[in-house]
């Protein structure tokens, strides 16, 4: 018997190791979490294999020479401000930077709690858009104390990065300020002292030589002195030339600097940028580009494609040099850093969605890996409503994580309003509304994508702040049939049978998985529907499960109060099955209130105080049912379309109306004639 | 708009309530467990789902029709009596009894720490056979103390049931003796008051009337205070025709007892067991059985057909009369019990697995819903092993579970020994070994079921007690080809693609569901097999999860350390997934441990201290390498079969052979070409 070459069995791409090592290494030791009992190893193990730091993150794609890019934003100065970056932060995301930057406005009481401040911005970007964030941090000037504190917060905050930079001397301030930080170095060790490795840290580079400094050498040697001190990488400011940064990277290598250095790229928005630029550099602008744009000063178009252009050849230049990284200074706007993405190839046209819904960047909420289907269309609310919970449901949504749900009683929140104004939402769901079929065209409206009776496109319903998802699309005749005929429905989802896990509308996880859904649907609609519905589902235990409840609270079910039920999962190769989308009794009896609520909330205060179609919205509230249901056999095409017609059938039975001229009504144009047949309170006719 | 009837929506089905009132109930409240954090309500939650009392469990069944039957057993005089004990639990197992009870034997500490007392009988029936188990207690002349002290034993042990009795009044102690437990309902009442609601107990009931009771009226008097002490259902001494018990059962329920009544049958099994009967009765047996009984007194077999036809005849004509349960005095005997059910239609054919393996009724593990494969032949192992956890994996296979895995030194414990006697394994396994081919002769018999060559057939090995599965069945073809080529299979599944949750060889859980596995092997082989094995492997990442692990713990995978992988998973109506079985490298280390054990433990001590036979057995041991795979791409064919081939195929490369060889070696009837031609240390030649 030939006895095994250990070592030579030994490869890259496996864990090689003595088993009876293993054993002692499962006592997991997390550095900021010393209570180490099993949920948190739990949590740990899965930590590590979601999400790694930023760090890790970059140093895996820098490895493989994968390129990616950052973003940078700054706090807006309004509350409305706010929103839109919010919006901004969702739609630039799909782009799928590495992460975002929000910078450090000093006088902007930049750790207050304000909607505008620094802190508040930047966690807002990682807990509820699901950005990996850099919340930038400036020292000079400040006390020990007060510096300590904002980190702090910013740990509390859930965020793991930090900027660390000197900031401006203030006027009114000495050199000799007190707190002792005099250099962005001062602050990087402060905060290894205080908190060890808890953040990754990234410092600034100069590589057209810091406007301070005594020479370009010295700067280098300064920057390594920041690296020394505890930084993880490091952000150039921005330069005109390939070879200015080329120069400054090998420099700095040269120097012993060996962590990442992104090149900063600055592209030029408007005319109003080159004084920006002038001003952010400290450096005079170079004689032909300051010419190239004054020439187009007038085209504001021109001078965007002229910043385009630029950025484009210069980050072409140094991915042709071997650099894979890019940080735009996208000066809060979107148009000319997606462009030149997009033209470099770094947008991602498909991303990759790791669980079904995005994930939250807040390391408080890493081990979450399940979220019941209510909120899918409200995924802020969701975050907001459970900002409080210690503990994630990991993998299995059980009943205790239900009662912490917060009350969402903060419509107005900027990260949770709704994008488009007063103004638009009363062209689109109409400027009067005279009776509840008026509301069933708007649902429809959304459906079919076709004008409302006003010409205007419904592009939102106060349950979806986006348009259909590309899963629902292939439903959409089915739903436009439903909400014509009073079945108002706000979330569905298709059965999927092991689609592959790369799909383009299904998938999500790592590639090589299969995954599945089971179909759901959940509408809104009158009580006599819901009799019918009710009696229909009796002949479908226990294939479908249900839950009807109304405003005031009255709810029926066939699942124990307890029991949840998975309606999305994926298989993948060396994994448990990952189930991050459930169906459960106690968490809809809080989305209802959320769901009742954002009739009036959102849709009737748009609306004068005593308008009828303020009452049509709130007599809707009050009568409406909210009902969910699940097609358990997803092997098998859903039963749920021919349930909603037996109801259809069955409520006309009610009303001794042949069944068969429910089937006639369904081939009609407007859907209107079941209706017409049984006008109730409220309706049209 | 009509406003529904909300009380005519409602129904049996389905749970109806105020919807806010849900929240209200979330907070769980389980009177033995005043620890109620989150895991703790997450396992109230699947206990009341997966496993009901003993009470409601009767309740369902009852209030069904759908009849049912229990067992009852003695503990045994001597240890290898305990041993064959478990082997017929797990036999009867089969059949699906709703509980089993174990008498109290005063006489023989019943409450001790001997293999042979009542209380370790009860427990190994509950913890390691999975059978809902009652435990007899007697009271009488025993201190209060004594009594409780046995109590809180019974509860710590993971009990739940009780079956409480006063006990045969000893000669040696007075009527009046210490304690005053002199009835049953004393004891009925203590259990009550000190563990409250804890206990589900049984008591007995006399139809022919108790000896010592004054008069029949009285005895159901006297059984009414028991059951108003607090008993849940009464079990009755024997008796001889159908209309005793109907008359007691109708006397009974008139006198206002409405807990089940379970009639207690008993089989005569011999012509010995007609003392027994008078003996256990008190009462005389009636003249024409004795006369019955008395014309075939030296026929064993047709006594034996007797108590058969008798009791079957008994039973149908209170089936008949509307009776659905029955108590079977067994006597500690299987056939005649086992033949009366199986005439009675009551004998499960096919007994529902509520998991793909046997869930303990200890109570204390009525969350475990995960456990790792490599134990699916070795249960008892798994248990004991894990009998010190106080949390048990919900769902998903932490990693937090595995440090607390208990050594495994006790091969010689009654539970855990083997079922054959040294001189069967010597027969099956070889009374001389003389080269390591004779050991994969012994696997391979065990896999083809044709005898080995000295003409026995191979019933068991080291790592399964018991012969091949149905659904290893499918395999076994393949399995041979391996075994004979020296890979040494001793665990392996089938990939399964959505069978029906009721599919005869792969079906588990509740009807309606979809149950799903990924093909996994695990086998013995030696260091060049594994050698070329890993060389193979490269080329199916990351397809195929892998781990080979020596006798010295050198181990090689492609599984991060805290990972696991679900290999058998099922999706229910109204469920989440269920993934009951997985594949991890933590517990596998441990695995190992035992795995490697086995050969000499097992194997290598049925010979002589110095034989050859026992030093080729260490030398696998210390040699071979513990190799598992899992194919990830369940809904293809499966790719296992392809990659052992491939490493014949490079392993005989190794040697300088061309790979065509080992193709023909394939079609070869011994399959010994490859080894013939490579021979290596301890191979045969």
């Amino acid at each position: 018997m030939v006895k095994p070459n250990l070592q030579m069995l030994k490869s890259q791409d496996s864990h090689w190791q003595q088993g009876d090592h293993i054993k002692e290494k499962i006592s997991c030791n997390d550095a900021d979490n010393s209570n180490v009992g099993h949920p948190q190893c739990r949590e740990h193990a899965k930590h590590l294999r979601r999400r790694p730091r930023l760090r890790e993150a970059m140093e895996h794609r820098l490895a493989s020479g994968d390129p990616w890019f950052s973003l940078e934003f700054f706090p807006p100065r309004t509350p409305n401000g706010a929103t839109n970056l919010i919006a901004r932060f969702d739609r630039m995301a799909l782009g799928g930077p590495l992460f975002v930057d929000v910078t450090w406005h000093p006088s902007g009481d930049p750790a207050g709690e304000r909607e505008t401040s620094s802190l508040r911005i930047a966690s807002i970007a990682a807990a509820y858009c699901g950005l990996e964030t850099v919340p930038h941090m400036t020292c000079f000037g400040q006390s020990t104390a007060q510096v300590s504190h904002n980190l702090q917060k910013v740990k509390d905050m859930g965020l793991r990065n930090l900027m660390a930079l000197r900031g401006d001397r203030l006027q009114e301030e000495s050199e000799n300020s007190h707190g002792g930080f005099h250099h962005a170095g001062d602050l990087v060790r402060h905060v290894r002292a205080e908190f060890g490795d808890y953040f990754d840290i990234g410092v600034a580079g100069y590589p057209c030589g810091h406007p301070e400094a005594k020479s370009y050498e010295e700067d280098v040697m300064y920057l390594k002195e920041k690296v020394e001190a505890g930084a993880d990488f490091v952000i150039t400011q921005l330069f005109f030339s390939a070879s200015s940064f080329l120069k400054f990277l090998a420099d700095c290598r040269r120097a012993g600097i060996t962590v990442p250095i992104i090149p900063g790229i600055f592209p030029i928005q408007s005319y109003d940028s080159l004084r920006q630029l002038s001003r952010l550099s400290g450096l005079a602008v170079p004689v032909q580009l300051r010419l190239a744009v004054e020439k187009v000063k007038d085209d504001d178009a021109a001078i965007r494609n002229l910043g385009v252009d630029l950025a484009v050849s210069l980050c072409q230049e140094l991915l042709t040099a071997g650099v894979s990284s890019f940080h735009f200074y996208t000066l809060n706007r979107e148009f000319a850093t997606e462009t030149i993405l997009r033209r470099l190839g770094l947008w991602q046209q498909e991303p990759r969605r790791i669980l079904p819904w995005a994930i939250s960047a807040d390391a408080r909420r890493h081990a979450e890996e399940v979220r019941p289907i209510f909120w899918a269309a409200r995924p802020k609310s969701y975050v907001h409503r459970t900002q409080a919970w210690d503990e994630f449901p990991n993998g299995r949504w059980g009943n205790c994580a239900s009662p912490a749900f917060g009350e969402l009683k903060d419509y107005y929140l900027f990260y949770l309003k709704g994008r488009a104004s007063k103004e638009q939402l009363l062209m689109e769901w109409g400027p009067k509304l005279t009776c509840e079929q008026d509301v069933w065209d708007v649902f429809t409206s959304y459906i079919t994508g076709n004008p409302n009776r006003h010409g205007h496109k419904v592009t939102c319903t106060p349950w979806n702040d986006e348009p259909l998802s590309a899963e629902t699309l292939d439903l959409r005749d089915w739903l436009a049939k439903l909400n014509e005929r009073g079945v108002l429905t706000i979330n569905s989802q298709p059965r999927v049978n092991g689609e592959s896990s790369t799909h383009a509308a299904f998938g999500w996880g790592p590639p090589g998985g299969f995954v599945y859904q089971k179909a759901y649907l959940e509408f809104f609609t009158c009580a006599e529907n819901v009799k019918a519905l009710l009696l229909v589902l009796k002949r479908y235990e226990p294939r479908v499960n249900y839950h009807v409840i109304s405003s005031q609270g009255w709810a029926v079910t066939n699942l124990p109060d307890f029991q949840s039920v998975a309606v999305t999962w994926g298989v993948f190769p060396g994994n448990e099955v990952i189930q991050p989308t459930v169906v459960d009794p106690v968490s809809f009896t809080y989305w209802k209130d959320e769901a009742f609520a954002l009739w009036t909330e959102r849709w009737g205060k748009i609306y004068d105080e005593d308008s009828q179609s303020r009452s049509i919205v709130s007599t809707m509230r009050n009568s409406y049912h909210l009902v969910n249901l699940v097609d358990n056999n997803f092997p098998f095409t859903s039963c749920l379309e021919t349930i909603l017609e037996e109801m259809f059938v069955a409520r006309s039975a009610f009303h001794g109306v042949l069944a068969g001229n429910v089937d006639e009504a369904d081939d009609g144009p407007d859907g209107g004639k079941e209706t017409t047949q049984t006008p109730t309170d409220g309706n049209c006719e």
